[in-house]
């Protein structure tokens, strides 16, 4: 397996074949390879939405620009913040840890300390603010792992966050939008697939110490 | 090739095996690698800074929590964001374009306005943000890619950006910290590598629509 050449076969797909939906376990794979993600402190402080319901496509399409990627791909996967991360959230992570690394709980009190003071120190947009980076992490290692798998992405932050807000009623489940990947296959008809990919030169991306 | 044991592959490595460097070819795999990250409108609004030299990496150890991967690991892979995003960025990235994809720079007009009416309604902070946000999806492509390659990683946000901006005279080149990777490879007595994963169940991972 040559991974650039995946990576260069990977593009910000436009048009999507609406009429190839991803298998259970291409999906399957999907929320895999996104629980992989490493995050800060393991927390894992986001939400992994799966949107299919067609009606609710067509409701989020016109807050999102009107891009065809809405409706037109197999699924989106949007990503978002916990809102009210609290320490209940904390001491949940800490009782899995303890429990899948069969570690008393006593024993990840500095963890515990460091974690809570972490979060203490930062204000709620902050939070909001240092979740939304892990979840781009995640981003990142979904595309990829999708590109290895020949499944095609496309990365979108162009969208109205409070009203994919409302439109999924986040707020009751204490969440809200950061950004979203499209994902399905590419329609032949794409010509964006043919474009040249635009990369700065190593020379101008590269610093070295 | 599975990707998903790969994913289970990598862990947060610790403790690095300072005996053991990344070939050139290697290296220029990383860097090949983070160039293909996508990003918003392909804008790459970061820099990626190698650190190899030894004296410097000896000057940021005390200021990322005397961490041993910053003077342990073959290299370390500094994001930095662009403090100085102006319209000049973004003419150079549309010659670019124009150049590689063999368009007028004419017909790039509408991109061209997107893009600018879109850094001139955020303030300072909001671009630095939204720039880090951009790194972050590469620092996912690397780990991962990374990862496929059998080459170890580990995030680490845990440091002091203002000193490390210092020690790097970043300011000079318009750049701030952001997130970094150490690179290299494991050493045998790195206990965490036979730690447990931990990752929340898909149910309190996922919300389908």
């Amino acid at each position: 397996m040559n991974i650039i050449e995946k990576l260069n076969w990977r593009y910000a797909t436009k048009e999507f074949d609406s009429t190839k939906k991803l298998s259970q376990e291409q999906l399957d794979f999907i929320i895999e390879a996104t629980n992989l993600t490493p995050s800060s402190f393991g927390l894992q402080p986001f939400s992994v939405i799966v949107i299919e319901d067609e009606a609710i496509r067509k409701q989020l399409k016109p807050v999102a620009w009107n891009q065809p990627q809405i409706t037109d791909a197999s699924h989106l996967i949007l990503f978002a913040a916990n809102t009210n991360l609290s320490e209940a959230d904390i001491d949940k992570f800490l009782k899995l840890n303890s429990d899948v690394r069969n570690i008393p709980l006593e024993a990840l009190a500095e963890y515990d300390g460091m974690m809570k003071g972490f979060i203490k120190q930062m204000s709620a947009d902050e939070i909001i603010n240092w979740e939304a980076k892990q979840a781009y992490i995640a981003l990142g290692q979904l595309m990829v792992s999708c590109a290895v798998e020949g499944i095609d992405t496309c990365p979108m932050e162009g969208f109205d966050k409070k009203e994919f807000d409302k439109i999924l009623g986040l707020a009751d489940r204490n969440l809200t939008s950061v950004v979203m990947a499209a994902v399905g296959f590419r329609s032949e008809a794409d010509k964006y697939q043919h474009l040249a990919k635009v990369r700065k030169s190593k020379e101008d991306l590269v610093i070295k110490y």
